[in-house]
């Protein structure tokens, strides 16, 4: 049996999330029961979801467990298997968590899928054909509900949500804005991404300033807001929403660290009929095939090339992670563990 | 020809509403033209949304003009008729605004409508059975959209509003709770409106002392919530939200004054994935005909019996909006000008 080396959650955040909350441990993985597989994680992903799981507080998951494995969803390959329908070699996704190898009972439904490499990478299933992009799409698709002309605007740009977007958006012919932190994600979501514009919030020190460069950049008003962040960047694009406008909620990161961001202006739902709605893609799966369908057909045919960050090796995962939640990333943040 | 008082826009409010802010003029009724109808007002509806549209502001409608009749609701007989489809000594509803006259056109569809006093009274087609009562309909059965069993709150329970809202809900087997000022309003509610419980916010200096008063009457959470107000209301309710809640925005009279009100935790729409949605009735004309059925039934059969609150004569209507925007009403503010 392989040793297998794990990221356990030590203690929870106060405030800020540090390295100090987690703990690196080793193990013997266990010898396999009919149905299972052992599954070498090739790549784990890091999102931001997990921060709000470190805390103990009502969400929209469970809390992590204290001395457990982090979660997390996983690529690699199965090495061992005792369930014929994932044969040795085969290469899926699932929920494996900050570990290097995974036991998977591969008979209960959705733990673990085999993917097709042939024209899209085996990490795009953790990033564009994954979780993010079908979030990306929900959003878009069934709350946004966009017709070919609007202007939808989404924060965290050339995150692996907002990259996926981006291809959605414009393939339904909408004009596209990004917001993003700094000249360099800025020129990579107008160059490589598809966005007709994209607005640097690091420029503007308060969402006034900040609304009247997006203002610029939507001379027509924003029609949908795909909504990654929360804080400053909501307060600043809220009052440029068109009447009838809709606002897909997927992420507040700025309120993660037990700050709350006040809305400043709630009074505009009602002047201008808005409506906000908070989901989460997981509590959607009915989406998810139709959704994959369209997300691989734009990465197999060119049409969405996202970015991906990536760092080596498990022990660095804490340290990837706090950056991500820091915006220190650059596209899909990725632990490459092979 | 009668002569007509009229009570205008004179000027616009700097901060709180002044009854300085108009004026009362008078004036010959002109002489009809061929499909017109000259309408004696027996009563005009005052509510809250004509605070809004005394700013020269981004709103959901245009401004009233300057020097112009203050718009609104109006219940009357026709008393000179131009128009066969309307002949002397018919009822009608429509929006002659805040004159003891009007001239209508009565050919242009929607400008008025005749009524049936014989079951509802007459004030009723200005509350319950109009306007305020097809609001709390559409926000209810088209934003809320309960299920028996679910608890649903209402602000501002004992208004027009909210009065309709527990006859419908209580019809849908939803528990329904109200929030208004003071006891007689709360008790009214209970013993008069059906509401299953009633929380006075006067009691309250903040929202989380509110919110826990809240909390104790809602003992499965809040399913969906009718905001008649905002403000700390609003602030009270949000943390009590269930998963998949809907909040239905009607109202943020605690913002008309220009002061704005913030939502101190929009990070909740994400994590308890809510719904909000702002509205405007008058913009979903066709729910009208089945919302008014069920309420003008609602009303016929005893079961919403709402309460008015009646001010003498139109120069009285300017002090009588004032109290309703300060919450000195209690039921439908109208104003009797015959």
């Amino acid at each position: 049996m392989p040793v297998n080396r794990q990221i356990q959650l030590d203690n929870r955040p106060k405030g800020e999330a540090q390295a100090s909350n987690f703990v690196l441990v080793s193990s013997e993985t266990p010898a396999l029961k009919d149905g299972e597989v052992l599954v070498r994680h090739h790549f784990l992903s890091l999102d931001p979801y997990m921060r709000g799981r470190m805390n103990d507080a009502k969400s929209y998951a469970q809390p992590q467990a204290l001395g457990q494995t982090m979660g997390g969803g996983t690529v690699g390959e199965v090495v061992e298997s005792h369930n014929p329908q994932f044969p040795l070699g085969t290469q899926v996704v699932g929920m494996g968590g900050w570990q290097e190898y995974g036991v998977v009972n591969a008979t209960l439904p959705g733990a673990l899928r085999a993917v097709d490499t042939r024209h899209v990478p085996l990490s795009a299933y953790l990033g564009a054909v994954g979780m993010p992009g079908v979030t990306a799409y929900y959003g878009l698709v069934h709350i946004i509900a966009p017709k070919a002309g609007d202007t939808l605007v989404v924060s965290a740009a050339t995150g692996a949500v907002g990259s996926a977007f981006a291809a959605l958006s414009k393939a339904r012919a909408c004009r596209t804005v990004g917001i993003a932190g700094g000249p360099e994600k800025c020129k990579y979501a107008v160059d490589e991404l598809g966005f007709d514009a994209c607005i640097d919030y690091k420029l503007f020190s308060d969402a006034a300033s900040l609304s009247a460069a997006i203002a610029a950049a939507c001379p027509k008003g924003i029609d949908g807001y795909f909504e990654n962040v929360g804080g400053m960047v909501l307060n600043a694009v809220l009052p440029l929403v068109n009447p009838f406008g809709r606002i897909a909620v997927c992420g507040m990161i700025a309120g993660y660290n037990g700050v709350p961001i006040v809305l400043n202006q709630p009074a505009l739902i009602l002047m201008q009929r808005l409506k906000l709605e908070g989901f989460i893609v997981s509590e959607h799966m009915e989406v998810w095939p139709t959704a994959l369908a369209e997300l691989g057909g734009l990465v197999a045919s060119g049409k969405l090339r996202a970015r991906e960050s990536i760092a080596q090796g498990l022990e660095n995962a804490p340290e990837a992670f706090l950056g991500l939640l820091k915006g220190k990333n650059f596209g899909k943040q990725l632990v490459k563990l092979v």
